[in-house]
């Protein structure tokens, strides 16, 4: 495809054609094969098919959904929903052995300190939403076009910053928080200054870990010719877990002397 | 907007106008006044823009990020996207004080059976993964014109068949996963049958929860005047969660005694 010369080669990915037609607002395009020929046109409508069809397919896989747009969901059968869904809920599920293993390999930690368990969600959640946010950002980026992969650094020193005012944010919230609600409005005796640091400190760098994480997985994958959106969240979410968890129990030893 | 008469009116929605012309291939359209005169037209590529700001939208959404697509990202700067991220993770942070109190209140049944803990990322996580393949499913089914608000009992009841046969799935799979690598490979005392059951039996009852709280709160959220987008997978996931644990904490204490 020569942008000088307005055509499309017979070759050329249709994705990237029909971001030709949004850009530049066509209404159509000649089609040429190697030599210059005109074999045929290519109109807008054919554009704007292609690019709903991507979308629908990039929404399908960041839900974590085998693609099939085919029909609508209200005349697809169950059988084929839980054909589309049940793979992505099996390897999940079963890659979620490692965060099981992780946290048995600190249970002497957890049996001396049970307070910790209660802020689990909120760090695997914290995590999780961070990577999203970066993740959905670049796989858009990508698609768009707006996103070079020859820019991943840029990407990345963009993602730390941002990720350590995020993180620097909540841990300051949270760490006042854990102190006022958690230790004086619910008057548990567990919550010390010492175990809001530890929670808030596993919180700023889960946030960081999981925008670093979240921004380069789809980059990663796009460079190995996979489509980036195949790293949408649930992917992600597993391994900023992993290492959420990783941190907190470390830290907690190490700070609380368990 | 009259479907038989092909125009639009000036008051009709820009989405409902767009989608016309992804359904129906039109070029352009014409644009009438209440009394049915020609004011202007409206063509493909208009309607391309639309549908694709549309999209963005949503994809933000569901990233939990509030939506921006003036400037694509390697023009924005490092305050302006913290200022888009920063207030989803805070509001999600601190919904998941929810979380935390809950597992504070099992507290004795946890120190009882540390093992318990190692479950928790496994269960939130495949909850977390169920809801959002119903609600993905679910906002884009609405977004398209595919699901009509009214038909919402056939969504809930089409995802309560898709969720038993998931969940029944995951979790005879879990159960033997439980028994022979946590238990045999690894090892581990503390894994009982009853306590795979346990673990099991939440996981069903947390991947029915999930669909069912995942495909009715964009319904709900539209049928408010809402956007059904701003129900995507985090607001969910906080909500799921929540269930998930109080029935893994009241299961575990009902049927192992703690």
């Amino acid at each position: 495809m020569e942008e000088n010369v307005v055509s499309v080669g017979t070759h050329d990915e249709r994705e990237a054609v029909a971001r030709l037609f949004d850009r530049y607002n066509f209404l159509a395009l000649p089609v040429v094969d190697g030599d210059g020929r005109l074999v045929g046109i290519i109109t807008v409508d054919d554009a704007l098919e292609v690019l709903s069809e991507e979308v629908e397919e990039d929404f399908a896989k960041m839900g974590a959904i085998t693609p099939n747009s085919e029909r609508p969901y209200l005349r697809q059968s169950v059988g084929e929903i839980f054909r589309m869904r049940i793979p992505w809920l099996l390897l999940l599920m079963l890659s979620a052995t490692f965060t099981g293993l992780i946290i048995t390999s600190f249970e002497a930690a957890l049996a001396a300190s049970v307070v910790l368990t209660s802020f689990i969600p909120m760090l695997m959640g914290t995590g999780g939403n961070s990577g999203s946010q970066a993740s959905v950002t670049v796989i858009r980026g990508l698609s768009l076009g707006e996103i070079p992969y020859r820019r991943i650094l840029s990407v990345l020193w963009k993602e730390l910053r941002v990720s350590l005012l995020c993180g620097v944010a909540l841990a300051v919230v949270n760490f006042g928080k854990i102190l006022l609600i958690d230790g004086l409005l619910m008057q548990n005796p567990a919550i010390t200054p010492l175990v809001a640091l530890v929670v808030s400190v596993t919180l700023l760098l889960t946030v960081v870990a999981a925008k670093l994480i979240g921004c380069s997985l789809p980059i990663l994958a796009g460079r190995l010719g996979l489509d980036p959106a195949v790293m949408a969240s649930p992917f992600i979410t597993t391994l900023v877990d992993a290492v959420s968890l990783v941190v907190y129990f470390t830290l907690a030893t190490a700070m609380l002397g368990l």
